[in-house]
C-alpha cells in the first residue's frame, strides 16, 4: 500500500469507522481498522460484532482529487491512535506507504509515523447484502422514528429481545414498536419501496439505534435498508452500516392498543409537559415517580404528586377538551415525560379506559403518526 | 416569612448557593439551603463543611423592586428540589408563605408546592471573619491564577497538603503554588492590598478552588479576600464563598527553582504543544507518557514517543534560539502539556540542566509571571 490522501476526508472516514470499534474488542484485532486501498480509492472497516461499519474515500470527489493510490494493498491500523492522530497531523495532506508485511509508515509535513499494523486477512468478513431489495427513507425522517420509540425500549438484558426495537414493513409503510412491559411508544411513516416489499419483523437493539443515529445526517439524504434474517444493512451517502439482528420472537403488541375511550382529553403539549416535569421533580424524591391526574368539573384538570419527606406540588389546568366519564389515575411520570419530550405537534390527545387500564398518548396532528402507551400504577387515594 | 420575589434573581441565587452542597451531605440538614428573609432582603446560605456559600437577593437592583418582604422569617429547604423547580416555575413572580413553623408554601400560577422544610436554628452559623483586612484582585485575574497551578496539585490524599494550592502574599504580590512532587507550577499577579499586608502561607484544595473558578466572573470585577488561620472568605458581588485552609505544613519550594541552565530554548508555544500532543498520543500506550527532546545540530530539536504495541512518532522542528549544551532527555508528556495549554504568550523558554535535573518551562512574555517545573524520567537510550 502507497497512496497520499487528504486529512479532512480520511479524518471524516476515520471518525465513522472508529464509532464501531468496541472500548473492550472481544478479539485484539477489533480494537482496530482495516486500512484497504485501490484503484478507487480507500475503503475502512471497523466492527465490534454486533455492529459493523464501513466507510469509503473515492479516488475523486467531484473534480477534486482526493486520494492518490500508487500501490495498492490493505493493513489493520489501531483505532484509537488513528482516531486522534489524523485529526492532529500537521499537514493537509498524509502519505501511508507500507513497509514489508505489517508496517506503514505515515508522514505529514515534518511528523513521520511508523506504525506497527496487523494482518487484514484476519479481519472479519463482512456478511454479502449486496444482492437485496432495498428501502429508501429520508434520514432525518428515520432519525426520527428511532428517536420518537427508543426509550420504550427495555434496558433489562433478561428480557433480550425487548431489548430491541421492532421493525415491520407492509404495503410501503415502516412501523417501529418498543416496549418495555410498562410503556409502549409506535410510529409510522411512509418509505420508498415496492408495494409487495415486506419485512414481517426484524428487532434491532436499540444501543445498534442510537449508533446509527449518530451516522445518519439530520436532513432528508437518502438511508438505504437491506434486511436479510440475521443482518440489516443500511446505507448512507459513502458509509455502510452492518447490524445484527436480536434473535427471538417478538410479542404480539397489536392488540393491547385500545381503539375506544372512556375519558378523552386535548390538551396543550407544552403546558402540560411543563405541569408533569414540575409534579416529577416532587415524585423523584420517592423513587416511584407517581404523578396523578384528576378531572375537574369544568373542563379543568389537576396534577398533583406528593413526598412524604419533602412536600406536594398541586397544579390546575384547563383542557382544551375534555370529555367523557370522570378520572383519577396515577402514573410513572418520567414515563410521560419521555413521550411528551418527542411529540412536536402543539396539542396532544390523550385517551383513557378507566384508572387500571392503559392511557394512550398522540399528537393530535394526524401526519404525525406516533401513539404511546404508558400502563397505570394501581394505587390508593 | 412571607414574600414575594422575582424568578430570575432568585434562580441565580439558588443555583449559586447550590454549588456549596454535597451530593452526600454529612449530616441532613446540609442538603438543604437556608432561606433567611428581612428588610433588606433574602439571604441563602448553604455548605457542605469544607466550602460554604451565601448569597443575597436584595430588595431592589437600582430602582427595580426584586423582593417584597411582607413578614421575616427563615426556613431551609431541599436544595437539590429548589435548584430545579424554581427556574420551571411557570410565572416572573413566586410567593413564599410560611405555614407553621417547618412548612413553606411556594406559589406561582396556578403552581401550589407545600413544602416540608427544616429548622434554620439547625444549620451551621458561618465563621465572622468581617472584621479581617482584606485583599482585593480581578476575578478574571484569579480565575487565570488558578487555571495556570491547580492541575499540578496532588490528587494523591494521602500527602493531603498538596492536593492544595499553596497561596503568599507579601508586597502587595499574590503567589500561588501547586506540586505533586513530579512537578510544580507557580504564578504571581500583583494585587490591591496594602504593602505590609501579608499571607504566609495558606493551603486551599485545589476542588474548592475549582468551585470558586465557576462562581467567579471571566471579568475585571474585583473579588475581595479576607483570610484567617483556618478559613478564607471571597466576596464576589453579591456571593460569599468560605473555604476551610487545609491543615499542615507546605514543603519549602523556593530552592528547587534553577536560576541558571546548561541548556535553553525558545520556541513557538502553538508548535510544540501539537507536536507533544501527537508524540503524547504513542507514548499515552505505554502508560508512561514518556517523550524525548534531542539537540540536532543547526538549532532543531528532534521530539520522539514509542510503543512497543503500535510503532514510533519523530518529529524535527526549528527552535528560535538554542543555547548551551547538547541534550538528551525523557519528561511526561501529560505534565508538559498540562503546562503549555495554560501559556498564553506565543512564544516559551524551556531551561534545561543536563538530562537528570528539573526542566523549567516559562512564557518568553515577562509579564505574564508563570513557572513551571517538570522532573525529567531516567530512562536508558
Amino acid at each position: 500500500m502507497k497512496l497520499t490522501i487528504r486529512k479532512n476526508e480520511l479524518n471524516e472516514a476515520v471518525q465513522q469507522a472508529a464509532k464501531a470499534v468496541s472500548s473492550k474488542p472481544a478479539i485484539p484485532i477489533l480494537s482496530g481498522i482495516k486500512f484497504e486501498a485501490d484503484a478507487n480509492g480507500l475503503t475502512l472497516t471497523a466492527s465490534d460484532t454486533e455492529i459493523s461499519i464501513q466507510t469509503f474515500v473515492p479516488a475523486n470527489i467531484g473534480d477534486e482529487p482526493v486520494v492518490r493510490v500508487e500501490r495498492p494493498g490493505s493493513i489493520v491500523l489501531s483505532a484509537r491512535f488513528m482516531a486522534e492522530i489524523v485529526k492532529k497531523l500537521p499537514e493537509d495532506e498524509i502519505e501511508f506507504e507500507q513497509q514489508g508485511s505489517f508496517n506503514v509508515t505515515i508522514r505529514s509535513g515534518a511528523t513521520d509515523i511508523q506504525m506497527i499494523g496487523l494482518d487484514a486477512e484476519e479481519f472479519p468478513v463482512l456478511p454479502d447484502l449486496g444482492s437485496l431489495k432495498t428501502v429508501t427513507i429520508p434520514g432525518d425522517r428515520l432519525k426520527n422514528m428511532i428517536r420518537q420509540t427508543i426509550f420504550a425500549a427495555s434496558t433489562n438484558e433478561q428480557t433480550p429481545i425487548l431489548t430491541g426495537v421492532q421493525w415491520r414493513l407492509a404495503g410501503g409503510e415502516l412501523k417501529f414498536t418498543a416496549t418495555d412491559r410498562h410503556r409502549l411508544s409506535t410510529c409510522t411513516a411512509a418509505v420508498d419501496a415496492a408495494e409487495d416489499e415486506r419485512i414481517d419483523s426484524i428487532v434491532i437493539a436499540a444501543r445498534t439505534l442510537n449508533e446509527l443515529s449518530r451516522i445518519v445526517p439530520d436532513a432528508p439524504d437518502p438511508v438505504e435498508i437491506a434486511a436479510a434474517d440475521n443482518q440489516v444493512l443500511f446505507r448512507i451517502g459513502r458509509v455502510l452500516f452492518y447490524s445484527r439482528v436480536l434473535d427471538g420472537s417478538y410479542p404480539d403488541t397489536s392488540r393491547i392498543i385500545p381503539q375506544e375511550f372512556k375519558t378523552e382529553m386535548e390538551i396543550e403539549t407544552r403546558r402540560l409537559t411543563d405541569a408533569i416535569e414540575r409534579a416529577y421533580l416532587m415524585s423523584r424524591e420517592e423513587k416511584t415517580n407517581i404523578v396523578r391526574i384528576v378531572t375537574l368539573d369544568g373542563g379543568d384538570i389537576e396534577i398533583s404528586s406528593s413526598s412524604t419527606e419533602l412536600g406536594r406540588v398541586t397544579e390546575r389546568m384547563r383542557a382544551m377538551r375534555l370529555e367523557g366519564d370522570e378520572l383519577r389515575i396515577a402514573f410513572n411520570s418520567k414515563y410521560m415525560l419521555d413521550a411528551l419530550r418527542v411529540i412536536d405537534s402543539e396539542r396532544i390527545f390523550i385517551g383513557f379506559n378507566g384508572s387500571m387500564s392503559p392511557i394512550v398518548i398522540r399528537p393530535t396532528d394526524q401526519s404525525d403518526r406516533q401513539l404511546h402507551i404508558i400502563l397505570p400504577y394501581r394505587t390508593t387515594g
